[in-house]
């Protein structure tokens, strides 16, 4: 049932009485001289794109596609160069305090702190999913303004129960941010369906772990009144020209995006299947594209070092959750050389992967 | 003369106190795991750009390329998404009160009032150069953090003397910004050489103006320490891989930016001298590649309009200067079209523009 929720309130008084840059955008123009552009472009235009113009500030054919894909109107879209610029502005339009469990993305406590905002840390039961309890709890003592929930977790990997994080986001009065940057790995559906029912709430997305992290595209999906008021201090050519054009382009190709998380989600259940093997090691389970696991006999230091001189880069989750590493769930030939490099390390005998994987070559 | 001073101590207390996030880059690296990228990328690469990996976080060949042209060392150069981007970081890194002369580029005072801050707004002088002394009593009595000077100046298209940029900058016990957007098109050549002398002095430019807005890649250059702090609240990833890609290769044709800029500045020369033909125009003079001017005997409004009813945009700067508008330098074409369009407003008689130009063809 959709609650009422006065969102204006919850706007830091600064951003409230601001007013959204706007660049000017009428039809019919033949000679533009209205924004200091150098009448000449350089050669090196990709495609239709002139490399002297400003974006488009409203990025509205990635928004036009976006917005069909998950059917909601455009205006309920924002884009960001990456998710992290929308929670900068998300913290710069609410201020804090900011909420999170932990471990979990870091750019959620370092952006608030950037920002000189307080950050509630409330740390994951055992299972990393949410304590329950001590969320609602943190949520009536602390009152924060923005809550920010990965589901997929990073760096554990694991869905939170969505129960759960819709309790947090009934009882919470103020933002609460679902960040899905996972989600296309995991089996359930994400919560853009819900928008209607929770007005408080806001889904975040982006095209980095989905084959283009090169392009920084990041998107929020919220009432139209939260992105009209973010609106506010978003930049107004945030997402360059070559970006946009690029994922309007690969937004377009649904099925060769499909193909690809599919390609990650087998490559996953092998690995996941291989590290299990190994008894030096506590492999956590992933709805996400990477994998966490634990080293129980030798230092987590240890483990990335040696692996690195076999020219493997893997991340040292130590400080997050002791003793581990994250590894990406890469394309089956990188995974074997990661696995091979594992048995040497551990001692382990035989060459992991004989199977023939089905998944696209890398191009 | 070198002037000792304490930059941390301007640093607001939760940036001074922050570590800067820093992605891992170790050498000798063949099979990458530990970013949680997509290993498949969309076919959509230009040139050598893997799609489905994170830019790098450095930016290093950029800044390579602008250390050198610039003869400084790459540690003093931060790039940014666009020069406002870097304003919103200089002012999460050392807070308000934010100065800067009136009027000027709307982001200064946007950006501040977005984030929170104090925007202390002194007129310029009416010549539109600075006013010396209220500009050097404004700093004793409000003692703003950052001070934003643009030179030249956007609406007015002067550069400020330099004398009284300098005596602001020596007068300062905060940071003092040259945003030297437009300094292409300027018969100065730049604070750059001064950076040694005053430590407090950030030089801002942007590839906007000159032939690249599409790309969204403004830099600064700093003191090392500077450099430094901003660093703890750069978004790690802040410039996409393709815009540092293009603009690597754009910034080595120095002889085509030579050419564009000599192109810009004849037409603007032009552009002039045929607007002061014109008995209702009051035309200001321009160091940069737009002009304003204001129309003595119409409505600034209605000339905007009836210049777009004949596709031709300017921008309306009367909210800015009374009764003004901003018309960029464009190709000779445009500029031909501009005047015809003019004249056709103001019942001038006789095209513009006969004379031929010898400026590079738009591609």
């Amino acid at each position: 049932m959709a609650r009422k929720m006065d969102i204006k309130r919850l706007v830091k008084p600064c951003v409230r009485k601001l007013r959204a840059y706007k660049a000017e955008e009428p039809s019919g123009v033949r000679v533009k001289l209205d924004a200091n552009e150098s009448p000449y472009g350089f050669s090196l235009s990709h495609r239709a794109i002139a490399s002297n113009r400003y974006p488009d500030p409203e990025g509205s054919a990635v928004r036009r596609v976006l917005a069909r894909q998950m059917r909601v109107p455009k205006a309920r879209i924002m884009l960001g160069n990456g998710s992290d610029e929308l929670i900068y502005y998300l913290v710069t339009t609410f201020g804090g305090p900011v909420m999170y469990p932990t471990p979990t993305f870091v750019m959620f406590g370092h952006i608030a702190r950037a920002l000189g905002e307080r950050a509630v840390e409330v740390p994951l039961g055992d299972d990393f999913d949410l304590d329950e309890k001590a969320m609602l709890g943190a949520l009536r003592k602390e009152r924060p303004k923005l809550t920010f929930l990965a589901t997929p977790n990073n760096p554990t990997g694991n869905c939170f129960s969505a129960g759960t994080v819709l309790k947090i986001i009934e009882a919470s009065r103020g933002i609460v941010v679902v960040d899905e940057a996972y989600m296309a790995f995991a089996s359930q559906r994400g919560f853009a369906p819900l928008l209607a029912d929770y007005p408080n709430m806001i889904i975040m997305r982006t095209l980095s772990k989905v084959g283009l992290a090169a392009l920084r595209l990041g998107y929020m999906v919220a009432s139209e009144e939260i992105i009209q008021e973010v609106g506010k201090v978003r930049l107004p050519f945030n997402v360059n020209a070559y970006s946009q054009a690029l994922a309007e382009e690969a937004l377009a190709d649904r099925k060769g995006a499909r193909l690809y998380i599919k390609a990650v989600v087998r490559e996953r259940v092998r690995l996941i299947k291989e590290l299990e093997k190994f008894p030096a090691l506590e492999v956590y389970p992933s709805e996400a594209n990477f994998i966490l696991f634990r080293v129980r006999k030798d230092g987590a230091g240890a483990v990335h070092a040696k692996l690195l001189k076999r020219g493997v880069l893997v991340r040292n989750m130590d400080g997050a959750v002791k003793d581990t590493h994250r590894v990406s769930v890469g394309t089956d030939r990188e995974n074997t050389a990661f696995l091979k490099a594992m048995k040497e390390i551990f001692n382990e005998k035989g060459p992991a992967g004989k199977k023939k994987s089905k998944g696209p070559k890398k191009h």
